[in-house]
């Protein structure tokens, strides 16, 4: 049967990374692979179209798909909307809608790179973190929630933090099992000291970790592991984490690489139906002009292969034609350095066309 | 009027290095600074001699003084504790108690040790930043709070994120003042696109913009906020956020110096009572060997003359001392590189004293 691929080309530069990341994917059809793929609008693009930024007709049509290929949302023109209908919201209820929970995001160094990082080469050489992220729970999502006077006619700002056990139990095994794939090293990240929240989220990693004695498992406050992401980055094999730590800490984790524009994400459900993008974002400044960085995307596409359809080999081979690129020279501008050859958007896809 | 302080050693390393802290301040004494001493434990040392990490008798000290100057607490003889009774938890008592909502934490990188950073040095020279953070409001302290067995039957832990309006007044009034003393850049950190408490953080702090026409504000999303501050640290003047955001982006901060043993914090109430203690732990590794770098808590020392009574005539003359000393190439174990002269934390206040 056909894998059934939800392509949401999104706002900004989103269409033009799409659009390699989509080419990629057609050398593998032409092979055999067999794949339709359905568009749909998200975020601005959706409100613009729909008046809403995740529309029926695009739950319709990642509802039916094996996996959703997302390039990015977000726009100036859109600021001023009311927060309802704003495009990150769009990101936030498909993420919910299809039951997202484990978000995966390698914070990888590639060798040609190096350079591109703030930190010293020594310190990031090798780099190789993969943070999972639980995503629809905790502070994003808990209720009660809002705005309000209280009792004393004083106004307050409110929202609920809350884990529950099976939403923690399955985060974990998630990362127990990535972990198992790696260096089997799992550092979970809480302020148990603190959070009640955190607290219960760690007892629960604790139980899980017994059914995984292989894998090391440790615990780190979110402050410390905020600290020792730049101290000593590579001590860490896989991290996992709860929804508000991990959207700060995996934004800074990729940031050590210095090339945002190469690092992929996946978006989990029970079934392996996923949601893959990059992790950078939409980048308004030069979209439509032929400059953004692909990479992201078409690794985002190897993620796809390998977690959603299991194609392992798919996977890699997409990976080593990045690589190939990479050692051949190719930048483009986010990551060229003097010495190397700067590319479009559509000639990095064109190199790594005919790298695979 | 005599200066009342209140003088908590707590654990590890805290004796040390208040002692040193207490030898600088004995100079100004014997010069005439009218300052009277009363000594109490907080934290293990508590637990120890009162069976509470923070008991009555520190309260009364505490309360009584104009001025807290506290070494550290924690350590691993008091992690199977109860957790009411672990010393953080004496901390987080203390600023409750004693209404400790502005938390100063500067993240300033000294000439001498660029080296000790893991960034590159041409990122991190001259880093200058001073991060505000709210300390006694937020998830922090919300209720409700626990663990619980839900209706389902099912168990979680949960907390409760909030922020009264008078709550971010006071500490964005706080943070715009020490704008207008620096360079009059001030950046608010929230995740106004998810969090209803943020986006009420933001309102109000734009609000109380209009009573500094001169400063400049910026908003930046927390998960944007950690990555900047690897990307391009430089561009920050003072940042200021609510308290489990300010927790970890304080943290990440100081990290960027690679010396966190040189770097003090203030927390100050309504009236500038303030408490004074070096950014880093206990570091029980170290404790009771006199290798212990006592600078953080000596600049602590300076900011308290600084903020709770100020004499920046003597706050300053403790910085110069500092950095003379630094200038001569004195060194503690935390900081030493080839070149450079090795000292215990004694010699290192012996140093400061002379410079002095
Ligand atoms: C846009 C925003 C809602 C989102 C998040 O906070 O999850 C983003 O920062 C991310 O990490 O994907
Ligand atoms: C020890 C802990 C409770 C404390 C906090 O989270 O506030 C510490 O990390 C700090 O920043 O002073």
């Amino acid at each position: 049967m056909a894998l059934n691929i939800a392509v949401l080309p999104g706002d900004g530069i989103g269409p033009e990374i799409i659009a390699q990341a989509l080419r990629v994917l057609e050398v593998l059809k032409n092979e055999g692979l067999d794949m339709t793929f359905t568009e749909a609008p998200l975020g601005g693009q959706a409100y613009d179209q729909f008046g809403h930024p995740y529309p029926e007709f695009t739950q319709e049509v990642c509802r039916k798909a094996d996996a959703v290929l997302l390039g990015a949302v977000g726009g100036p023109q859109y600021d001023n909307l009311d927060r309802p209908l704003r495009p990150e919201r769009g990101l936030l209820a498909i993420r919910k809608d299809l039951g997202l929970f484990a978000n995966l995001r390698p914070a990888v160094l590639f060798p040609e790179l190096a350079n591109a990082s703030t930190l010293k080469p020594e310190v990031v050489a090798g780099l190789d973190i993969m943070i999972v992220r639980e995503l629809t729970g905790d502070v994003y999502f808990g209720q009660p929630r809002g705005m309000r006077t209280n009792e004393q006619g004083v106004r307050e700002g409110f929202n609920t933090m809350i884990y529950s056990e099976p939403e923690v139990r399955r985060i974990a095994h998630v990362a127990f099992q990535i972990a198992m794939k790696r260096q089997k090293k799992l550092c979970s990240v809480d302020k148990a000291n603190v959070l009640e929240t955190t607290e219960f989220w760690k007892e629960i990693v604790i139980d899980v970790a017994k059914e995984y004695p292989e894998v090391e498992l440790s615990h780190m406050y979110v402050d410390n592991a905020a600290m020792q992401l730049i101290r000593n980055p590579k001590q860490f094999d896989v991290m996992v984490t709860g929804n508000i730590f991990g959207d700060i800490l995996s934004d800074e984790a990729s940031m050590l690489t210095g090339s945002i524009g190469m690092l992929a994400s996946a978006s989990l459900n029970e079934s392996k139906k996923g949601l893959y993008e990059p992790s950078h974002g939409s980048a308004p400044d030069i979209a439509g002009k032929n400059l953004a960085n692909p990479i992201a995307t078409i690794l985002s596409v190897a993620m796809m292969l390998r977690y959603s359809f299991d194609n392992e080999a798919a996977a890699t081979r997409i990976e080593n034609a990045v690589k190939k690129v990479l050692a051949a020279g190719y930048r483009t501008g986010d990551i060229y350095e003097a010495g190397t050859k700067k590319v479009s958007c559509s000639e990095m896809g064109d190199q790594i066309v005919a790298a695979l």
